[in-house]
């Protein structure tokens, strides 16, 4: 399976790519500015390892799309770094929005260290990423890297735009569905896009090929967060009882909740009339699907799937990691629910 | 007198550059998101005007360095833009980590739309400061962006270094000199110094010529932010009896107190004993200056302030803004106390 095989052979060089990357704080009496960065990183502290870490999905993306656009996928590390050192910087900073006390299972920054270092550790992390796409000036060339840096930085701008409305619209009862797109091209969207959009600059591709691979990682990323929107109100959690894991306990404004809302009957009803405890889960769970939202949000999930799998069509990707690349959007696209 | 002269004509393309560079958030939904920064950059809001948007030194010393290096200030725009919308990035950060209810006789953005928000409004500020210096492509060429866009960026990493020292030094009780130069370097040298290395870097002046308004930019923060220690403790405040606004009260670990710690006197004993009341601060202060203090941290401005000064005269700027660039830095430097 070529997609194992190449997870095997980059994750190692990703890691230490990272590692170089946080490495610029460490400096006499910055020890502890280090050690909370590389505590969020899952290199250290309690439960650090594979399961901290995370999956490094986005650094994959950005070296699987510069081989399969005909680059050595080595040249394009440094931008590998740099898009997971971002989304990092963001989970730190929203565990503090969202108050949120743990994050793969361990306590988060703020947790650990309080809110002023985790904001500040969170700004350190944001510069270090942007240093480390620097590092493509050795790899490539000025007018590359000047390119990467202003795509991840308008990249960082929508994210925060995206963040912004998740925030504004924690105090809004009832939204329409089309303020769901703009919330989530920001927050998911925009980070995909700029991994295979910057993993296509560094292999040097015409623009046309670069447009495709950066549709494919955008529509890859909403439909992926449109399945991850189905499977949590009726996925496994809530299949097994555990339903105070349910979306719809958090209150959270996902596409099959904002298509329940437009509904204007029973689900929308019950929602605009207060939180809802997990006993309910089950049978509002079920009144949503009754109502249409599962097989809408699911026709959303098929319709920016096939789109994602079209445009990496259209972007042709060779080789190996070309086969790797449909693998992974494979993978992550059709789960089980 | 050339500083007001050129401060009249420089600041309304400054407040232009500032306000298309926040306009990139005007978009629709986003509207509260431009509003907020809107209010925090003083344009918008209750207390709106000059004394909101602060005096703008920075993006003066980009452009007097610009333009007394033998280059068009207009040039140096987009860097003057970056460096004052970083700066205040790191206002509205600073402002929650330290808990301030207020800013320039304002409410902070924190406490008008809550730590959320401005955590993630700061971002978007950051993030914007990072974009507009890209705009030197258009005004310089790819090599001088890419250079002026990795010296504001260590410069970030830099402040976010000092920032977590003054976080950490908060639970210190005894802290010895040295580690005063570090925190003070990031928080307050570091910005001034990218201000004039990147003017001169715009100017495209020789290495050895930007070294030196480097160290000028460098050495002028260090020495404005000593004599600011100075007033803290000695200044009118404390004179005209307000001993509440004292240094000594706030608990901060200024040069002076740092300096009394390590004489291990009558001041050490006091402070070490526990917070210093604002009816103490006249004895106390009168203690800290028997034991040396003042004249320590004045004798310490005096090497800054002659060391910023003699770089400033090695750099030989030219015409009316050189001679401004004198003036900025003996009005900077020379305050009344």
């Amino acid at each position: 399976m070529p997609l194992n095989s190449l997870m095997q052979t980059y994750l190692p060089p990703i890691e230490k790519e990272l590692q170089a990357a946080v490495a610029r704080t460490q400096q006499p009496r910055l020890e502890e500015l280090h050690a909370m960065l590389a505590y969020h990183m899952g290199w250290e502290g309690d439960g650090a390892g594979a399961a901290a870490t995370g999956k490094r999905i986005r650094p994959m993306l950005v070296l699987l799309t510069a081989q399969s656009a005909g680059e050595d996928w080595h040249k394009a590390l440094p931008a590998a770094a740099a898009v997971e050192l971002i989304h990092n910087f963001s989970l730190i900073h929203d565990d503090i929005e969202d108050n949120s006390p743990l994050r793969r299972g361990r306590p988060t920054l703020w947790k650990k260290w309080g809110i002023a270092q985790a904001i500040n550790s969170g700004d350190a992390l944001f510069t270090l990423a942007h240093l480390a796409i620097f590092g493509l000036e050795q790899t490539t060339n000025s007018g590359i890297t000047l390119k990467a840096a202003q795509i991840l930085q308008s990249t960082c701008l929508h994210l925060t735009q995206g963040q912004y409305l998740d925030i504004s619209y924690e105090d809004q009862k009832f939204l329409p569905i089309e303020a769901y797109w703009p919330m989530i091209g920001g927050k998911t969207g925009a980070l995909l896009s700029a991994c295979t959009e910057i993993g296509a600059l560094v292999a040097d591709v015409e623009a046309k090929t670069r447009a495709a691979y950066q549709i494919f990682g955008r529509d890859l990323g909403l439909a992926f967060q449109v399945l991850d929107d189905i499977l949590g109100i009726w996925g496994d959690a809530a299949k097994i009882g555990k339903s105070n894991a349910s979306d719809l306990v958090a209150g959270k404004k996902s596409l099959p909740v904002l298509f329940g809302l437009s509904q204007q009957g029973a689900f929308a009803q019950r929602w605009l009339a207060g939180p809802i405890c997990p006993e309910e889960v089950p049978e509002v769970a079920a009144q949503l699907a009754a109502e249409g939202a599962r097989d809408y949000a699911q026709s959303e999930a098929n319709r920016l799937t096939e789109s994602a799998l079209s445009a990496l069509a259209a972007a042709n990707p060779q080789g190996e990691a070309g086969e790797a690349l449909r693998q992974l959007a494979n993978q992550l696209l059709q789960r089980e629910i």
